[in-house]
C-alpha cells in the first residue's frame, strides 16, 4: 500500500492523474430514474423546497426482504452512477468477493446529491415556485442544503422502495459525512457505515473552500448567481477546481509526478511571452496539468452547483441540533469503520482518527484503519484496490 | 520555541496574524535613495533594462575599511526597509548583542527586488526606451527578471559603494535565494549566509504561483497587463494573496487561531443570503481574515508587480548556467547556516536541509538548523526572537 497507483500511461492533457480508470467489465446501473419528494420538504435552514427532485441510480437487484441495500454517497463533483468513478468496489468480473460489493448478492443505491448539477434538484433546477410563465431556475435564491437533508431526502426514498434496514453505507469525502450522519438520524436502520478520509471541515479546509468560492465569484460572468446556463462564469470555476486539486492531490504525489518539469507540450518556464515581456511565460508541467483539470471541469460542472455543495460541506457538523456531538454519536448503533489517508491534506488523518475516538468514547463500535499511500485525499478514488484490501482485513 | 508568537491583542479585521510587531524603538534608515545602473543592463533572459532602478535602504554607517555591510534580501511582497519587516533582528534598544544585527558595529543594506512596486524598476516604471512623448510604464512588456539578474545588480551597487566583501548576507523565502546566489555567484565577497526557509520552487509551490497568476490573470481589469494604475484587477490581486496565505501559515496555525468559529463580525455561517438563497452566506472567521488580507494588500501592492516577482521566484535553481548545482555549490566559500521551519507548507524543512546537505556535500560550509513551531513559513517574520535564538547557538 505504499506504491502509489497512478494511471501510468495517460499523460498529461489527454490523461488525469485521478486515476479515471475504465473498469474491466462493464458495469450499468439496473435502475437510473428520479424519485420526487411531493410536497414542501423543509430544510434544516428553514426553508422549503417543492417537489425536489433526487436523481438515483441503482446496480443490482434487491433481495426479496429488501435488505441487501448498499448505499453510497458521492463527493464533490461525483453523480449516482457509482460505477463510473468506484468502478473497482464492484470487483473482477466473475471473480466473487474481489471487491467490496458483490452484485450477485448487494444491491447498491446512490443518490445524486441535492444542490447537484447530475439530476436532483439544484440552483440550476426550474423553481416550481417561481413566475409559472417564466420557468426560472433557482439560480442564487437555491436555498442552503446540508448533509442532514440530503440524508432525510434519501430516508424518504428508501422508504418509498420499502427498505427498512441498510447492511452497509459508504462514502468518501462528502460521502462519508452522509454515512455517518444516517448512523447518528436513523440508527436503527443502518447495519455498517464505512467512512473515509473526513472530519468536520478544519479551518485550513474552510479556507480553502472560501478561495474557491471567492475564484467563481470573482468572475464577471457569474454575476451574482444570475448567469445564463451558456454563459457560465468559467474562468473562475476553473479556477476554483484548480484550487481544490492542491487539496486533493499530495505535495509528494506533485513531487514525483511533476517536479519542477516544464510543460510536456514543449513549452519553456524560461520563455518570455509573445509580446516580449516575462510576466507570464511558459509553464512547468504541473501548470499545464492544473489548467487541464480546470478546463476538463467545465465540461461537466456548473458554478452555482459548485457554490452549493461547498456550503453543505462547510457546515457539517455532526453535532448540530443535538446537545452535544457525544449526545449525536451515542445514538449510533451501526459499527463504524473510519478510513484515514495518510497523506491527506484535507481530512487529514489525526482528524479522522480523532473522530473515531470521539464516536467509540460515546459507546458506538467504531475502528480507525489508515491507506498509506503518498496520493492524498483522492486516493479513495485512486487507489480503490487498497481501500478494497483494507476494508476486507478481519474485523 | 514551540510556542507560537501572534500579535495577540490584535484583532482581524484590524490586526494581523503575520506580527507586524511595532519596533520596541524607532529604527530609521540612515539613507533611503536610488542607484542607477547605467546603461544596458543584460538580463539572464536576454533583454535588456537601460539605466534601471535598484531602490535600497541603508541602516548604521559603514565603517573606514567598508567591510561591515549585512545584507538583506526580502522577500515576495518585502520593501528595502528591512526595520518595518524585520525589526526585531536590530535587537532591544540601548541592548548590545540582543538582536542579531548590532547597528553600532554593523551597516545594513537592502536593496528592492527588480519587478518590485517599492522604487526599484519594475512592471510600473516608466519605460525609458518606450515612446519618450507617451511616457508608458512597461506594463506586460517587462522582462523576465531572475534572482541572478538581482544580486548581479546589487553587487554593481556594493561596487558603487565601495564594498567589496560582505561578512553577511541573510535573507527568507525570496530573500534566502539571493543570499546563496550570492554565496555562489561572489564567492570571495561573502563571509556568512543565512538562508532561511528556502529551496528551489518544488511542484505544489509552483502549483500555488501558478494560481495566484490565474488568479490575477482572470480578473477582466487586469487586461492582459494593460491597466491603469489607478484600474487594478483588484478581485484578482485580493485573491491571489489569499491563496499566497495558505501556503504562509500552517494548518495548525488556522486550527489554533479560527477553527470552525463564525466570523467575529458576527456572521453566521448558517446564514441566507440577503435574497433568501444559500449559495454564499454567513462568513467563518478564517473567511474573514482572508477577506481582510486580501483586501489590505491592494492598498500596497501592484498585480503586476507581483506576476514578475512570481516568476523571479518560480525560475530559480541554482545549478542554472552551471554544468550542474554541484558545480554552482563548489565555488561557494562562505560559512552557510540554513535555517527549515518545522510546519512550512511552501519550502519544507526536510527540503531545505537536502539543499544544506547537496551544498556541503559538494565541499561548502553548510550547517542546517530548525525552527520548531507551528507558524508555518511565515514564522520568521511573525517569530523573530526564536529565530535570532537559533542564529545565536554556537556555531
Amino acid at each position: 500500500m505504499t506504491v502509489m497507483v497512478i494511471d501510468g500511461k495517460a499523460a498529461n492533457p489527454t490523461g488525469s492523474i485521478a486515476g479515471g480508470k475504465t473498469p474491466a467489465f462493464p458495469i450499468t446501473p439496473t435502475y437510473e430514474g428520479d424519485f420526487v419528494l411531493e410536497g414542501h420538504f423543509l430544510l434544516e435552514c428553514g426553508r422549503t423546497l417543492l417537489d425536489a427532485t433526487l436523481h438515483y441510480a441503482v446496480y443490482g437487484r434487491m433481495n426479496a426482504a429488501r435488505d441487501n441495500v448498499v448505499l453510497v454517497g458521492h463527493a464533490l463533483s461525483g453523480s449516482a452512477l457509482v460505477a463510473a468513478w468506484w468502478p473497482e468496489l464492484f470487483g473482477q468480473e466473475g471473480k466473487t468477493g474481489s471487491g467490496l460489493i458483490d452484485l450477485q448478492r448487494d444491491c447498491v443505491i446512490c443518490v445524486n446529491l441535492l444542490g447537484s448539477c447530475y439530476g436532483s434538484t439544484g440552483p440550476g433546477s426550474v423553481d416550481p415556485e417561481g413566475d409559472p410563465e417564466a420557468s426560472e431556475v433557482y439560480g442564487p435564491s437555491f436555498p442552503l442544503i446540508s448533509i442532514r437533508d440530503n440524508v432525510r431526502a434519501q430516508a424518504r426514498l428508501l422508504d418509498s422502495l420499502g427498505v427498512e434496514r441498510i447492511p452497509l453505507a459508504i462514502g468518501g469525502s462528502i460521502g462519508a459525512m452522509q454515512a455517518l450522519e444516517w448512523a447518528i438520524l436513523f440508527p436503527e436502520r443502518v447495519g455498517r457505515a464505512v467512512i473515509i478520509a473526513v472530519a468536520p471541515l478544519n479551518a485550513m479546509g474552510l479556507a480553502l473552500n472560501h478561495l474557491q468560492r471567492r475564484a467563481i465569484q470573482g468572475d464577471p460572468n457569474w454575476m451574482g448567481g444570475n448567469y445564463a446556463p451558456n454563459r457560465q462564469p468559467r474562468a473562475g470555476l476553473a479556477l476554483a477546481r484548480q484550487i481544490a486539486m492542491l487539496s486533493y492531490k499530495s505535495p509528494q504525489l506533485f513531487e514525483e509526478r511533476f517536479g519542477r518539469k516544464p510543460n510536456r507540450n514543449g513549452e519553456d518556464p524560461w520563455a518570455l511571452d509573445s509580446n516580449g515581456g516575462g510576466l507570464t511565460g511558459g509553464r512547468f508541467d504541473v501548470e499545464g496539468f492544473l489548467d487541464y483539470q480546470g478546463e476538463r471541469f467545465l465540461e461537466r460542472f456548473d458554478a452555482n452547483a459548485y457554490l452549493a455543495i461547498l456550503r453543505t460541506m462547510d457546515t457539517w457538523e455532526p453535532g448540530r441540533g443535538f446537545r452535544s456531538a457525544e449526545e449525536a454519536f451515542r445514538r449510533i448503533k451501526a459499527h463504524l469503520i473510519f478510513v484515514g489517508i495518510s497523506s491527506d491534506g484535507l481530512f487529514p488523518p489525526h482528524e479522522v482518527r480523532a473522530l473515531a475516538e470521539e464516536v467509540k468514547a460515546a459507546g458506538a463500535r467504531a475502528e480507525y484503519r489508515e491507506m498509506v499511500t503518498d496520493h492524498g485525499h483522492d486516493a479513495f478514488l485512486a487507489e480503490q484496490m487498497e481501500l478494497i484490501l483494507l476494508l476486507q482485513l478481519a474485523d
